[in-house]
């Protein structure tokens, strides 16, 4: 092994980012890549089964969604603890919103940086663990419950320019 | 506020548990249950849209799914510091499983412990950052890729016994 | 150095706990002390300066209230990670109460836990970080607001039995 | 919800930073914001109420003090993991100051920062830390020690310019 | 995958320990082991090029040597969070010592647990950490500095009983 | 104590760096230096006992080594929390690579950043965390194993340039 940086990221032989040209994994080096003003939004659904009537004490301003809220929001920012190749950044604003709906709950989540890499795994993580949270707090009522459709829905900036998931549907 | 130790934690008027009957989220007080033997298991489909040849490297073997698991059980570890009422308890054992199949990812993920709680969200946890993981190591070649169906799977141990999500099907 | 266990931890000529006859710290061995049910409770209060209406809408059941108790239960699972001496704990509950009164905030914080080792610096730890989310809150309208009175309250469990801070006093 | 970038962060009806106008929390985004040197200093007092003589060897040079500096310095690195609403930032130098006085010790934390955002919750936290490991080391002679007057000491920097708290008086 | 718990850890073909049959890791079930006291202790030795004068100023009783026992000591509750498949357990006690000799620096940590599982990675993290701090504290006068002979020097607890690296020699 | 910002880091009667004149650490004022590109790279040599054919299963490919790179990466990451007055950085890539050899593996990290403060500590602590997974994964069949000649290989950027540990010769 040489002292050279390492290479630029780009795993050319596999499409796959993150790998090297032997199957390894290493952290890409993002220092050649531009600091541009990056948002990303992910997006999923937390199904229920149990009735509207059962899980009804879920509404807006209870301590639930607002613990949701946070969770996701605290959670954007240890994503570069729980992915191994994500890149440690600051967050410049992070966003969570939760709706309560007759068969679930719509979790999006939005988060805004600075930064020389992408901001999406931060917003699929902080949308994850506000669906994790509701998992849990609805279990008593409701155990089948499942998250669904769990997926990144827009990002803008960056190299590749504005991105839209799903640009013509809506899934909740 | 009396200097009593939190109550019991059911919300006798919500059914729901973790909020009390005011609303306010605390952390239930677990000393009264019984610390037994519990396994938790969640499961999840990476649901991949690019064909199969081009995420064929993603294959067995190489650091891909490896990182994978790895993920998963660095934060079945860490899931009380990512859901705000969960208790920290020492795990047991985790295994996560990560299969290429050919329209996506089967992740499984069971924990197990010895406590006075239960380990479902740990579980969910791993199984969930997983698949994250796999998010992001495709993304190059496959950005519509999403987290499906995640859910508890298996439970056993406890109060409640056994008990699991969806006993006659199969969901990968 | 021998390889022989730490010493009982007691430092016998400094009446200082978790520091040796030498003057250095070290995290003190619990081995032979016995797992009981502990209880503490600490307290504080967030005096405000600007006047009542200013900070009026800090009221119960907004988010604000909602976040101080989300981050002091958060924070009292961090404690060992804060406090350097502290032992690592599995917290059994936790409860967060914070009130608003004319002139500030009432905040309290009641730990449990069976365990060797007491939780006093959990309950500490927990009341001390929902302060400082209250402080941050209302900074706007007022900088000069401070944190007051922040002590034990109260504890039970452990060889020492109960114990009350301000036994026949009210700080709120 | 829009995949639009969160608002600037101005809670224009009710004065309250973190709090958007429907209530509820959120990580403001300071993207807008200009990145200048910042430095915030936060001071508290840890009153003891045993005297002097059994508290004597608490003296500078001990690792007590030492522990109190590191516990501090570690935590301000922690701040974004704790305040729920908080950026992570790169802290650029901290000092933490203890000194025993006859009837307590007198804490602060000076933190230094170029960023976007404020480093004044990195200060509190710094201050309220140390302060939490002295009130832990002379537990066994004054469990009634208490943390007084703790809050912002001066700030320059940012929008907001210079600010002190006291300009006039000295708390310790 | 089966929702059976996940086996009794031992890899039968491979003699290594966090590999399963597949060569897949996972995280040890230790569910079937007894929770007994145990004790690890892991040493190395910090070998200086610089003069004794040029490094004096490390000497006992200043913040460099207590720096060093106190991140070790932190360190050593962080293991699982850097070690992969190490469970999270609850440490009894830490002692680190750190002895300035003529070449270098002797570092020795021994922690004390009651668990299922071995305390060896919480030995080795806090000896290496402490190591570790040392070096970064005399780089400018010693940037060829290096860690040697880092390893298990003792252990007793558990299913294998009483283990010594070096019976007969000493390193430092 | 003023609230002047910490001065400018430069210890001028020890020779030492992060100890101020009074013999106390703290965390140095990095604000005045330049944020350049700066690479480190460190290494060591896990040394081990048993036969090559008793530790043959380690073979390249195998999760093993996967783990120990992985385990790297993410230590990098959580330097600043490991090594009290380490600042914390935004790494902008590393590489771990871990080599099967007759006697022993062959560790180096290297890591790659565009900040104001060196990244040599997120080097050593990339090998050396590496180095204790490959330890414990071969726990079993070499207990005698030890690290050895864990250092500072090279590093190049900053005010002193670049700069070789060991340029005329090759440890592993």
């Amino acid at each position: 092994m040489s002292a050279a940086p390492p290479d630029g990221g780009v795993a050319p032989t596999t499409g796959l980012t993150h790998v090297d040209e032997h199957g390894k994994a290493h952290m890409v080096d993002v220092t050649g890549k531009e600091a541009t003003y990056r948002i990303a939004e992910a997006r999923c659904f937390v199904q229920t089964v149990a009735s509207a009537e059962q899980i009804s004490l879920t509404r807006e301003g209870s301590d639930l969604l607002a613990s949701a809220r946070f969770a996701g929001i605290m959670a954007a920012k240890q994503t570069s603890a729980l992915i191994p190749l994500c890149h440690s950044i600051r967050v410049h604003g992070v966003d969570v919103d939760v709706r309560s709906l007759p068969n679930g709950f719509a979790v999006a989540a939005v988060v805004a940086i600075i930064e020389k890499t992408g901001v999406e795994m931060e917003a699929l993580t902080a949308c994850t663990t506000a669906a994790l949270v509701l998992i849990r707090a609805i279990w008593a009522v409701d155990p089948l419950a499942s998250i669904e459709d769990l997926s990144l829905w827009h990002k803008s900036g960056g190299r590749s320019g504005t991105w839209n998931g799903q640009p013509t549907g809506d899934r909740s």
